[in-house]
């Protein structure tokens, strides 16, 4: 069992934080998890984005090429990385900000409208990527939800923590 | 410049998170900053590794090869990484569970009883990796002094946050 997974979106739009939340749940998984992110663009508004490796051994170092599961939330993202979705891979968006896009059969693909639920049901934009990682959890057998409730918990503030627990398991309905 | 980091101990240590406060100090100092954490081996206790690209520029994905700075916190670290340390890089090691190398003139070393002076000073060992990012930031310059502290602020728990800031100090000052 190895999974490769690409969270991409703008700086600003939490995917530094959802990839760091879904490796910790990984682990408490009794997973071994490779995490890499990127800093340093959310001033510029430019690209950001996280990768998870999860596997039942040890794993090698070197980045993310192929994923089997590609999470974007704005649409440069996807232009930029549906090529590196694996045949018979997973894309989720959020289709509050990217555009539906033809993916020949080559991928199931999954929407959500995250932002806008976020902000019309939470209040703030912010909360967008917990709904993208309820999404996820809904339709990819990744992480048990016991453990991404608890990475949630341990990694957000403490007087955001049941707020965002509420965005995840709200992303698990609102999957299409 | 563009700068490779390895930070390498056992699982525990908290060298995931002394990267982790690296690579936000480095954005914070406006740079460009890839880092990647191994997670789910802290259970076993065995090896963890945490690394960061610091750049003016942006990064390209891959991991860290050869790195320019080693720090190492456990005896197995060392043997497994020196062989990847720059001909010219810095080595810096926790002298309390590390015994010096024969380096043979290939790097700069240095050395703190990091594990011994957070018991000693600050009552418990998980302060070491602090007192090991504030021998990092005396011997290198790699981030600015201003961002560094900012960076364990926002990253420790509330509680533990000016510990954490004072041993950072106290590894400046015992750094040899």
């Amino acid at each position: 069992m190895k999974i490769e997974i690409r969270i991409a979106g703008l700086g600003g739009q939490g995917v530094v934080l959802a990839g760091h939340i879904l490796g910790k749940a990984a682990a408490y998984d009794g997973k071994q998890v490779v995490q890499t992110q990127s800093y340093g663009a959310e001033a510029r508004g430019s690209m950001a984005k996280s990768e998870v490796k999860i596997s039942d051994q040890e794993i090698g170092f070197p980045a993310v090429t192929k994923c089997d599961l590609l999470i974007v939330m704005n649409q440069e993202a996807l232009d930029k990385y549906l090529a590196d979705l694996k045949t018979g891979g997973t894309l989720i968006v959020d289709s509050t900000t990217v555009k539906p896009s033809n993916l020949q059969g080559k991928a199931r693909a999954f929407r959500i409208a995250a932002t806008e639920n976020a902000e019309r049901i939470f209040g703030a934009k912010v909360y967008a990527n917990m709904l993208m990682l309820g999404a996820l959890a809904k339709v990819a057998e990744v992480v048990s939800d016991i453990s991404m409730e608890r990475a949630i918990r341990d990694t957000a503030e403490k007087r955001t923590a049941d707020i965002n627990v509420q965005a995840y398991r709200k992303g698990k309905e609102l999957v299409q």
